[in-house]
C-alpha cells in the first residue's frame, strides 16, 4: 500500500470561492452585515465526485498511490484574513468539505484537519475544531507557524503560548504538518518562498529548545523535504553542537519527520542520503504548488513517487517510506485502514 | 591559486564591541549625547594583525587557501538598529576597519563592504559608501535584502525602489552578495534560520521578476549554497515554468552565482549535480556561524575545501569554482591580483 502523506483539496468547487471572495471582502471591510451566509454554499456531490475523479483520483490511479491524507488548500487556509470567527467559520467550511470528500471515496482519502488560527489568537482556541475533526475521523492537523501570512510576528513553536494544542495533540494521538499558508507579504512568494522559509524555520527553532523533553510523544511533519534542512545537515548538525544540544537523531528525530516533497531526482537521493529512512514519509502534494512537466525528464515535476522508485534501498526501507512511517506518525490510521500484506 | 569569495571578519578587536554596544544603547534611548565618539575607538595595528593571524590567516594556512574576499561581520550589519546616520557612522567604521586588513594583508585580504542600509531608507542612499569603499580597493558590497532584521517590510530586491543602487554597481562593476544581517525576530535563528531564508527568498523573488533585462550585468552572489534553492532545483524550474518564464539557466544563471558554504559532502554534491559549474564559487565563511569539528569526519564543518576537493570534476572545473568564477564575477580583483598560472 502507498500511502500520500501530504495532499490538499486544490480543485474545490467553485461555490466555495464565490464563498470566500465574499467573505474576504466583508471582513476587510469590516462589515458584519455583508458576510455571506454558510447556508448559501453550493457544493454538490456531484460537483465534488468530479473535482475529485478528474484530478486527484486520475493521479493516484495513473501514479499508483493508494491513499492521500488530505486536507484544506494550505495557500487558502489564509489565517491572516478577517478575525478569530471569520477563520473559525472558514475553517469549519474546509474542513466538512474534506469530511465530505472522505466520506465518498472512503478507501482513497483520509482528513487532516486545518485550524482556526488567527494572528495574536492563542493556539489554545483552536482545540475544539481539533476535537471535532478528529471525532469525524480526521487523523491529524495542519499547524501554521505564523498566522499573519509572512510576517512572523507571533511567539516561535517552542514557546509555552503553543504549549495547550500540544497537549491536546498528545491526548488525541494526532501529528501536525507545520505548514504555513498564503503569505501576504511581497517579499514572499507564497509557494516558493514562503513554505519553503516556512519549514526550515521551524525546523531551526526545534532545535534552540528542549520542546520534546516536554512532550516526547508529539510529533511534527515538517514537509517539502525539510525546507532547506537536509541540504545543511551539516551546517544543523554544527550549529546544535554549537548551542550544546545533542546530536539532532536523538534531539529532534524521534518527534520529527519529513516528507518526499521535493521535485527532483538529486534532491530525493540528497534526503535519502543524510535522513535516516524512519523519518521520511512519502508525499507528493498534488495537485499542488507545482504543476508542469519537468522537460529534463518528460514527467510531472511532482510525481514523487518515480524518484522514490528509483533509489537505492531496500524494499523494507520503501516500505517504511510508503506505508510503515505513515501508519506510525499518523497513529490513529490503523482504526481506518487494515494493513496491508 | 584558492579565492575563497566569502569571509567576514568575526574575530574583531575587542573596543569595537564596546563602541557598538554604547551606540546601540545611545539609539535605543534616542540619546544623542551618550553616542561614543568615533575618535575613543583604541584598535592598533597589532591587535588586528593578532586578531587575523590567529584565527583566518592560520586556516587559510591550514587549509590551502590563499586569498579571502573579506568583508565586515554579516550579523553585525545590524541595519535596524537606530536610524540612517547610526548605521552610516557604524557601517564607515567596520567598512575603514576591513580596509586595514587589506592594507596590512593584501596578498591574503581583499574588501568587500557592507551598506548603511537602514529601515524604510531608499538604498540609494547607500550609493556614498559603495563608491568610497571602491576607491578604497573593495571589490563588491554585502546587500541586505531585509533591513529590519526579520521582519521583511521593504519592497523587494526587484522593485524599483533598489534600481538607483543597481545602476551605480553595474557602473562600478561590483557584484553584490545578497546576506541578512542578525535576527531580531524570535521565530528566526540568526545563522540557521534567517540567512537561509534570506538565500531562498531573494533568489524566488528574482524568479518572479525580469530585473535582468533592465540590468544585464547585474551580478549577485547567493552565500550558503543558495539557501534552500539547489536542493528544490526542481521546484524552482517548475515553478518558473508554471509563471510562463524562461527556463532557470536563461532567466537567471548569467547573473546569479552561489557559493560553497554548505556544511556536508552531500549537500556540496548536490550543488554540483544541479547547478552549472560556472556558477559556483568557492567560499568558507570561516570564522563564521559553525565553529566546530564534524563528529562523522573528525574535521571542521566549515572546511569546504574538502567537500570540493573530493568532488568528481576536472582541473579545469576545479579551477573555475577555486579562482576563475570569482575573478569573472568580483571582476575588480584584476586590477588587485595577479592572475596566477
Amino acid at each position: 500500500m502507498i500511502i500520500d502523506c501530504h495532499g490538499h483539496y486544490t480543485t474545490e468547487p467553485k461555490d466555495l470561492h464565490r464563498f470566500r471572495k465574499e467573505q474576504t471582502a466583508a471582513a476587510n471591510a469590516k462589515d458584519k452585515a455583508a458576510m455571506p451566509p454558510r447556508s448559501g454554499l453550493k457544493m454538490s456531490d456531484d460537483e465534488i465526485r468530479e473535482s475529485i475523479e478528474g484530478n486527484q483520483l486520475k493521479l493516484q490511479r495513473e501514479r499508483g498511490t493508494d491513499l492521500t491524507i488530505f486536507s484544506p488548500r494550505a495557500s487558502g487556509m489564509g489565517h491572516h484574513i478577517g478575525d478569530e470567527s471569520v477563520s473559525r467559520e472558514w475553517t469549519e467550511i474546509c474542513n466538512d468539505l474534506i469530511h465530505r470528500v472522505v466520506t465518498l471515496y472512503p478507501k482513497n482519502f483520509i482528513g487532516v484537519c486545518q485550524l482556526p488560527q488567527s494572528p495574536g489568537v492563542p493556539p489554545k482556541n483552536a482545540i475544539a475544531e481539533l476535537e471535532r475533526c478528529v471525532k469525524m475521523g480526521f487523523v491529524g492537523c495542519n499547524l501554521n507557524p505564523d498566522a499573519s501570512g509572512g510576517y512572523f510576528n507571533q511567539p516561535p513553536m517552542t514557546d509555552k503560548w503553543w504549549y495547550p494544542f500540544y497537549e491536546k495533540m498528545v491526548e488525541l494521538d494526532v501529528p501536525a504538518m507545520i505548514h504555513v499558508s498564503m503569505s501576504c507579504n511581497p517579499n514572499f512568494h507564497t509557494t516558493g518562498g514562503h513554505y519553503i522559509n516556512g519549514d526550515t524555520t521551524a525546523f531551526m527553532q526545534l532545535i534552540t529548545a528542549d520542546l520534546f523533553k516536554d512532550f516526547p510523544s508529539l510529533k511534527f511533519i515538517i514537509p517539502h523535504g525539510g525546507g532547506a534542512i537536509p541540504y545543511h545537515w551539516g551546517r544543523y548538525r554544527g550549529i546544535a553542537q554549537d548551542l550544546k544540544k545533542p546530536l539532532l537523531k536523538d534531539h529532534l528525530l524521534n518527534n520529527v519527520f519529513f516528507d518526499t516533497c521535493v521535485y527532483h531526482q538529486p534532491g530525493i537521493d540528497l534526503l535519502f542520503k543524510v535522513i535516516p529512512v524512519d523519518n521520511i514519509l512519502f508525499a507528493s502534494e498534488m495537485v499542488g504548488a507545482v504543476r508542469g512537466i519537468d522537460p529534463e525528464t518528460g514527467n510531472y515535476y511532482d510525481d514523487t513517487k518515480r524518484y522514490v522508485d528509483a533509489l537505492k534501498i531496500s524494499d523494507e526501507d520503501r516500505r517504511k517510506v510508503f506505508e510503515g512511517n505513515a501508519r506510525r506518525v499518523y497513529s490513529r490510521l490503523k482504526n481506518k485502514i487494515p494493513a496491508s500484506r
